[in-house]
């Protein structure tokens, strides 16, 4: 059994969205158990309206006095709300007692608490936040349900050195290669060409280091288009490139699905034609959905720490508790400490 | 009467796009007058094809012996093909013969042989590449059509200083008030979140010189979905990110056009909706037509010179004659000098 700790009172909707979600979860995954820890009360008032689902068996409450706020301050958080849900949680990890937390607060406080109640693995400087995009091979379009690039780091970190580009790509690794089964996962650097003579000073010395690190199946460099193109399975980047690019693909997607309504809706003709286009539609809008991609990962920790996007809904919120059920069965922070002791080794001996 | 010169071997396609691209230009603009410039007997073989179209009189032919290629290092083009379509095109701005030149040659061997040749405004440092995307107000999607957001530099600058930057957001804003006649430009930072605490070292820095800087309208952050939310006119951010941020939205509307293409194919009953659909698919066609966008200028050269996208169609190459030619009528690069000079007299006294 995989215990997991939900943050329930973090995000834009609290327990409204995290109780419902727990419930999927658990009937998504029998070998898990959640504890949702919040206000007693609120969380009571949202386990009554979900009736008494059969998997209520594994769920228990654990009270936490406070909640931080969306807009709050890190440091604030971190030094004047030792009773969060969101530390409370993070707790839980420290103390063994679960194997993993979700929360879909507030990332600079979750970072921060994460970070300061967890510490990070010998080694590693700073955390980073790794998302599992949808990616696609353009000659089978298909392939966008399965296919996935996981992209670091997405904000975390945004003056990196070449070294820090190479932790992550290490952190990556191990990652891809535990939660998805590669063995040895395709990493690139993201650059603003292919060719050997682009890239800023860090991309440069990063490509340098990466492919000085035999342990690492690095294969170059990636331009921005080729995230979308499965042309690799881990990308990193430092974290102002990757936000942006993050923030640039929601908002084309965004325009483009305004466009799409808009274009179906311009006249009572076009509204008849988009009914028998539904079908069509509809599979365009699954496969782009992106609740089905919820749930970045804090990676370099000594712990699982799984951040929900403050929006998710119900269904989204349940896949982050999925991939913080992966990266605890597979104990991703083990393998990221082991990989780090070895390179540690090596760089010494 | 305006004359532009053209680099006719530039591009992919070399001059079966860009002779027909000039009749088109030339017939869109009864004001300019053109100037193909490269091999006289290809030129003429396109000339012939194209019949003798009444506009014919507007358009001459200058002989240039030799081809910059594709792939070529900036550096060789530059010290060895002093006879190049491209380089003669130039020579042509920097004698007055034309007052703007436009080439979809190798954007390397382009800037270096631009700037070699033209030389920079004094006071600027280095040339910027900026580029018109489309952008939308999310209430009126049909203000796709005519909203734009000019984002620089997409490329020809990966290691900035917040001075560059600053000097980005001066070249814009003085490109933007005179080609689409915005009295005081929203000139923004491209960040990784809108609070004031976020952004690299540079763009925290940039973010102080803008608020200094009372001749420019400077709103502050936007984060990578605000490009396509009409948020600013002008968009500021280094190379690397501007590049990454440009491919990454190439990069996603290709997959979501796959997709769309897809969904409406993979049964016949699904192909005859597709038919029905098709007006309604012709409108977002023509919204995301990229050709409508071409046209990516040079800024900070003594001189007017536009790089078309290296595949551009006829009827993009086209559209960035016109961009030139708008260039070539405001005059940029002089209100440009006249803007850095008055910066830098205000600086010294």
């Amino acid at each position: 059994m995989i215990t997991i700790a939900l943050d329930a009172m973090g995000g834009d909707f609290g327990c409204e969205v995290v109780v419902p979600a727990a419930f999927e979860a658990l009937s998504r995954c029998d070998d898990i158990q959640i504890i949702l820890v919040g206000e007693r009360q609120a969380i009571e008032v949202e386990l009554a309206r979900a009736g008494s689902p059969s998997a209520s068996n594994r769920l228990s409450v654990h009270h936490a006095s406070e909640v931080v706020g969306m807009d709050e301050s890190p440091a604030l958080a971190l030094r004047g709300k030792k009773d969060s849900s969101m530390r409370v949680s993070i707790n839980l990890v420290k103390a063994g007692r679960a194997h993993a937390c979700v929360s879909a607060g507030n990332t600079g406080a979750l970072m921060a608490t994460a970070r300061f109640v967890l510490k990070m693995i010998p080694g590693l400087d700073r955390p980073a936040i790794v998302y599992a995009l949808p990616t696609m091979n353009f000659s089978d379009p298909q392939s966008i349900l399965n296919e996935r690039v996981y992209m670091l780091d997405l904000g975390a970190n945004v003056d990196c050195t070449a070294d820090h580009l190479h932790e992550f790509a290490v952190m990556g690794s191990v990652l891809v290669s535990a939660v998805r089964g590669i063995k040895q996962p395709r990493i690139a650097l993201l650059n603003n060409g292919s060719e050997e003579i682009k890239g800023n000073e860090q991309v440069k010395a990063a490509a340098q280091i990466l492919s000085n690190n035999n342990m690492l199946n690095y294969i170059g460099y990636v331009e921005g288009d080729g995230i979308y193109k499965a042309q690799a399975d881990v990308i990193v980047c430092d974290g102002f490139v990757g936000n942006v690019a993050l923030k640039v693909t929601e908002g084309v997607a965004k325009l483009i699905s305004i466009l799409i309504k808009d274009s179906f809706s311009s006249s009572m003709f076009r509204k008849l034609c988009a009914v028998t286009a539904m079908p069509a539609l509809n599979d365009l809008k699954h496969q782009l959905d992106m609740s089905r991609y919820n749930g970045a990962s804090f990676l370099g920790l000594k712990g699982t720490v799984v951040k929900s996007h403050g929006s998710a809904s119900i269904s989204a919120f349940a896949t982050a508790i999925e991939e913080a059920r992966l990266e605890a069965i597979e104990n991703v922070p083990d393998r990221i400490q082991q990989q780090v002791q070895t390179l540690l080794e090596k760089q010494e001996g």
